[in-house]
């Protein structure tokens, strides 16, 4: 399966200001991409690329005042397969996990493991451990949590999420991933593309976030906002929450203007990708 | 200078659990190591010893049921010097920053930058940017928080030091960290032994908690709790904040019941340092 | 000047619950009413009115599975003044205040005046005593918070006002409330009609909030929201804060399905006002 | 039973201060007193008494600067009976409540009903309603947060005492009347003194906090830290939270120097009561 990756994502810069854009496919996909994969930019900026310490690729730029616009259009082979899935893997015991596993069963800014110990226990204790206890996490989260692109903002931690009872997907990964750590099941965030492939169409087509959970010795794939394996996730980047993968970071003033994603199998009849991209207001 | 660290730290544990600790002298003081720096265990239990992502030793073990103790006793060169200063030091441009200093300027478990952006320039906008503004932050840190033992907790963020206005030294650095991360300068929490030579005795000896900022090409030592300069420091880890580098982490139940620290200057006349460690209850 | 007020408000309501609803004029302002003041339900149900601990007129009823709606039109004289205000009004000593005034300096749900004892003398404390504070209070919330229909929510609280600076109205007027009792100045929480008269038009037509500080002998309108004097406040309740006087409470679940008020004045060229009542969806 | 009631509350005073204490006993209580119960000040102070809007005793007067020192001693008559139960007592419908007791349903500053909606339906939904309801919410509380003078502290909230799963009696009776109301079940904070009659001695004599949850056509004593029927309490106060019925209010600073609360049986070898209240540090 082929997909069409792209995003049209333009701000009004205010004042000069440092930018970092998580906007790349993940390096562990670089070879399933067919065409380049570069951040593209309006004005025409001068654009480095690094590995970051989660080892995300990440582009950096200084944007002047004005309007600034952020794109590109790729594409992807695809196993076209759903999100994989094993019930029999195993939780890996804390003092048998490779080191790097470590920090993510730690508490971060979305995610206060600290406060959520005994919480975990209380709902997820009795649950057979391994797989069927993320399942059930994620089903908790997914049966509890309601939807909602009206009740996002910035500052909701996962202790939110579970009082509130309302987020958009990053807020539901967080509470799944924060009940997890406090499970000693390492978690981490992920962000990608997730269209609609093989699924009723849904929403616009739109980044989203999912998490990814240690058993056996590898990371796995959950999605506590969807909760059914889907076909077509490419991954961006992953860390521990979402202070660590934002699809863009500022720092200073960047005011969103134009938000455009594209995530489509691309076949014989797709029309022209490059028409997506064309005009944002 | 030589200066005398030893520690010994008793847990009783309740049931088999993994744990990590931050008790080693960090890497960048290793050459002044005049005696080794192993973590002595009882009952002795495998340990494994490896660098962390972001540079600190580590040891993890598995403590069995029972009483647990960790202690070691070593001897370390110092220059006798305070903590250096540089009141020409820099604030480097987010743009111009190296890479792995990035992370430095985000949100973490206790210091939630995304809720300081206005708080911080309203407070340290107007100061002269530079060391002169992370002293400032210093200032008001120090001039605003009170120090109690009686007042920690391990959930205290930023925010809640913000309102309460009372602390121990970690909380002072994590207000004091969020304030600079919030002004685009890199911040960074510290830990390390830091006793009372040149100053009046103050507290018993103890591990202590301090931050670093990136001024220039460099990170420089600060310390929102005693905010002067110090002699004697001596670096154990550096991280996010408190959650990136606890002296120990244990993924279960592990009671406290003793704790016990010594940092201080090894003379002729110093009373044998095994005597420190001989028999905490 | 004459105001016609009016409201129509529907719920779907999934299961039998009780009900208390805060939608008359407040007893203070009976005298002026022109036109009867009662809540009207479809279907009709049993209204029991009653003035609860703060002076307001309540109405509770217990509403059946099903669709309700609550309306009515009433007509108000109103002196077509501005807010008025005193320049000159002093600050009262907490010694001095009579003793019903006490509670208004305490926190309350939304106001956590606990937290803000050292913010509120760090911002204001040098500011001249008096109406002069009440109005500095009401211009750095003014200033410093962005209004934003799309960032209300019901767990919000003054110190989120602070931290993440937007809100709707109650908001401002939260902030503002715990400014003012963190400095021992008595304050309370109000709703009401507030329309556009004598303003350019901004809005739809809504209750709104606003607060009272009390100064001298008597409790006087301020509005952090708005901030300046506006006439055709037509006010129905006060109390701690918004927890005290919601427009609504429902004591069990009951969805919002349409909501609509009128607060305008009444002229020879009125449209009839029961036009705007006619057919909500 | 006879209980010697007394108190001896010690202040320095840096600047004159008004103050509120609700050290009297509660008016239900009035007909049971046989010596009188006025607070002593000294120095000795204007103090004027009034009943606030929960139906409390209080008194007020302005403390100026140095020592102060509030005190009495009294004797009440009391039934030795242990708190009365009812297993039969019945949760009334929100619909047939008395009005005055509908604003015991509602959030208060330390009790965030409107966050534990659905964590109150999910623990305690299943629970037959009525007393034994309200007794399921006092053993969980009872058996899931652990009693630590250490960890009290001013701000703590409900949300906090889940969270934590530590604190003083406050907390515990906070997080029990949260729960409460989030159920529908209306309940209110008291205090006053409670020593141990009849059971094991455990702690110092002090004032404590308990709850009253409204059933049938009453108020009714629980204890969520105690948890068992207790003999001898005697109320002070009842109101929202720790918020309305603090032993003393300063408007300003007043730092406590000294606490020594007496409440025992006074049979005729008790000890003169005076000898407690005679020379605090």
């Amino acid at each position: 399966m082929l997909i069409r990756l792209a995003y049209d994502i333009q701000f009004e810069i205010p004042a000069t200001v440092a930018m970092v854009a998580m906007l790349n496919v993940h390096p562990s996909r670089v070879n399933d991409l067919l065409e380049p994969d570069e951040l593209q930019t309006e004005p025409r900026l001068d654009v480095e690329s690094y590995i970051d310490g989660f080892g995300n690729r990440c582009a950096r730029f200084v944007a002047p005042k004005g309007h600034l616009r952020l794109s590109n259009s790729t594409l992807i082979r695809d196993s076209g397969q759903p999100d994989p899935f094993n019930w029999s893997a195993q939780e890996i015991p804390v003092g048998s996990m490779p080191h790097e596993i470590l920090q993510f069963l730690l508490s971060s800014r979305y995610c206060e493991v600290d406060r959520f110990s005994n919480i975990a226990v209380e709902l997820f204790g009795e649950v057979a451990p391994g797989w069927s206890r993320v399942q059930a996490v994620c089903n908790w989260v997914n049966n509890h949590v309601a939807f909602n692109y009206q009740q996002a903002r910035p500052t909701k931690t996962a202790l939110d999420v579970y009082t509130e009872r309302v987020g958009v997907c990053r807020d539901f990964q967080h509470l799944a991933i924060t009940f997890c750590r406090a499970l000693n099941i390492p978690a981490r965030y992920a962000t990608g593309y997730l269209g609609d492939i093989g699924v009723p169409l849904r929403l616009p087509m739109d980044f989203s976030a999912w998490f990814e959970a240690y058993l056996d010795d590898r990371w796995w794939t959950f999605d506590a906002r969807n909760n059914e394996p889907r076909i077509g996730r490419v991954l961006m980047a992953t860390g521990r929450d979402a202070s660590d993968v934002a699809v863009t970071t500022s720092f200073g003033q960047a005011d969103l203007r134009y938000f455009f994603v594209v995530t489509e199998e691309e076949t014989a009849t797709s029309t022209d990708p490059e028409a997506y991209l064309s005009d944002g207001a």
